[in-house]
């Protein structure tokens, strides 16, 4: 029997869990519920239903995990705990920040309910916090480093948007390879954050704006720009659909370390991932963890798991006998 | 109280589990066991006994994991399930093929006798497998690459050593740098053997020996070398020494996959280690798992463990607070 799904939130995340279990043959989609008008939302499955969010928690019988696909901003502190109480839930809650007081809310609805609650699925956090962990328990000794993109980064795309004069815009976050060289010639250098990322901003002014003190109030821009050698690029609303509708994103993350009786060897452990679709892998990611949500959850575990707390095995349709033969 | 650690078998991996050991200050180094002669063998950590190996059973309650540093071909199919009676054990066991009945084995005599045997722990089988399978599971539509090196191939060495007129040789496994970049621009490549790697050896030849023959033998030498690009370069023994004394290796792993409702877009998932020390760094790979395999036998579980069944948590010193809170 395969694992019923069910999504919260039809947005690019939304669209890309759907296209995610498609590839999953042990999964099927049950519903997805929205706060829109449910006649509203168009989805990729034939004969799926949409349903408003208020419906969801009637349907809790009929769905093994829930996955919620709102923003960490204001949507998953509420909805995760709030839907632990019926559901096994995936989120990809991402402020690294509120990340313990997110699961102690969460664990305490999850463990009062018998629920698995995973949290803070994705790449970053995720796949990326699973490769520090790895690296930092095999290379005590050693630093840690994290680049992200080439990609486009929402909140630095919203910023210059927000501009005065500024129609439309799109920023990528590049990392400086450079600094990756010597990052991976085991240098082990203290790079401060213009030295680690450049930002690229293409930007469509608005009839008669004042290019110059548009690119000057991006560039100062504090905390978002000002700390960074950032590039604007005035380009029109057809060249930025043209060229710049995708959301590719990726990173790297690699830790230098030493082993020996004094230390004198060195080691360079690098994870990378360069990405199409953000939200479509950062799906593929949840979709994996929803499935190994479902397990533990029929092995009788309970109460908030993040993905440092899920055996890898898990994660596989592939049977442990069948995954030690083939791929261990 | 610190995990108390026994070493079996004290060659290039077992004097790199003591450098470990020495890096993880929640962990002691109890006992080293030999089959030589003990008073023969000297170790790095002072105030710690050097053991004949038949003394090991006796300390069964002095030590809390037993790490065993034998071959693959004729010690471990022997020690791992002789030791999973007495102690919970780790191993290094990397003869993929064999690892089903190595496991099932290994498995009985834990289950029995409620330990943990943790087996197949290093970079391939381990690092290398865990990103096989993390990346299998979130792009189940794709394709699979592991590259080898730049590195010393003992079993290549080897080789070369038994060839006639050869006195000291030493082979370097090189992934074709060509072929990984086709692999990382997403191009999915059927790659032959003699696309993926090319070998490199280095060989002293002995006095007046045919050096055209020796060169002739080696790269045509079946299974090893015949279906390879292979260079044969004649030095001297000090130029080996000075020059090819290191065991460095390393490798890529690399999945290419892709998402999407006409899975339109493309995914690159790539995971490489770039190692000055290959025994230290399988060492430090098997001291983490050494712990986790502590905790795990501390929490009641038993019976033959792989990298697949081990949640990352149990890897590190770190509380699973502190873990939320800086590398999530």
């Amino acid at each position: 029997m395969s694992i019923r799904i069910g999504i919260l939130g039809y947005g690019n995340l939304g669209r890309g869990i759907e296209c995610a279990i498609k590839q999953n043959p042990d999964m099927e989609l049950v519903a997805v519920f929205t706060r829109r008008d449910p006649k509203t939302v168009n989805i990729l499955h034939e004969g799926v239903q949409v349903y408003h969010v208020d419906e969801a928690v009637k349907m809790k019988d009929k769905i093994d995990v829930l996955i919620l696909c709102g923003g960490s901003a204001t949507d998953l502190p509420k909805q995760t705990k709030e839907y632990a109480q019926y559901f096994n839930v995936v989120d990809s809650f991402d402020t690294h920040a509120r990340i313990p007081e997110h699961f102690d809310a969460v664990n305490e609805a999850a463990m009062n309910n018998n629920k698995v609650a995973m949290i803070s699925v994705g790449w970053d956090p995720g796949m990326f916090s699973l490769n520090r962990l790895y690296a930092n328990a095999i290379l005590p000794h050693g630093c840690d480093y994290t680049f992200w993109g080439k990609g486009v980064s929402q909140g630095h795309s919203d910023a210059i948007r927000r501009v005065e004069g500024v129609k439309n815009g799109k920023q990528y976050t590049v990392p400086v390879e450079d600094a990756l060289e010597r990052v991976r010639a085991g240098e082990n250098p203290a790079l401060t954050t213009r030295e680690k990322h450049t930002r690229e901003c293409y930007v469509v002014a608005e009839e008669g704006a004042d290019k110059a003190r548009i690119e000057a109030e991006i560039k100062n821009m504090p905390n978002y720009f000002a700390d960074y050698d950032t590039t604007v690029t005035f380009i029109t609303e057809e060249e930025l659909k043209e060229h710049h509708s995708g959301i590719p994103h990726g990173g790297f993350v690699i830790r230098s370390g030493k082993t020996g009786w004094n230390e004198e060897n060195s080691h360079i452990i690098e994870y990378s991932l360069k990405l199409d679709s953000n939200p479509e892998f950062t799906a593929s990611v949840i979709v994996a963890y929803a499935r190994a949500t479902y397990r533990m959850s029929q092995e009788g575990m309970k109460g908030c798991k993040t993905v440092f707390d899920v055996a890898p095995a898990y994660l596989s349709p592939v049977s442990a006998e069948e995954l030690r033969k083939h791929l261990l």
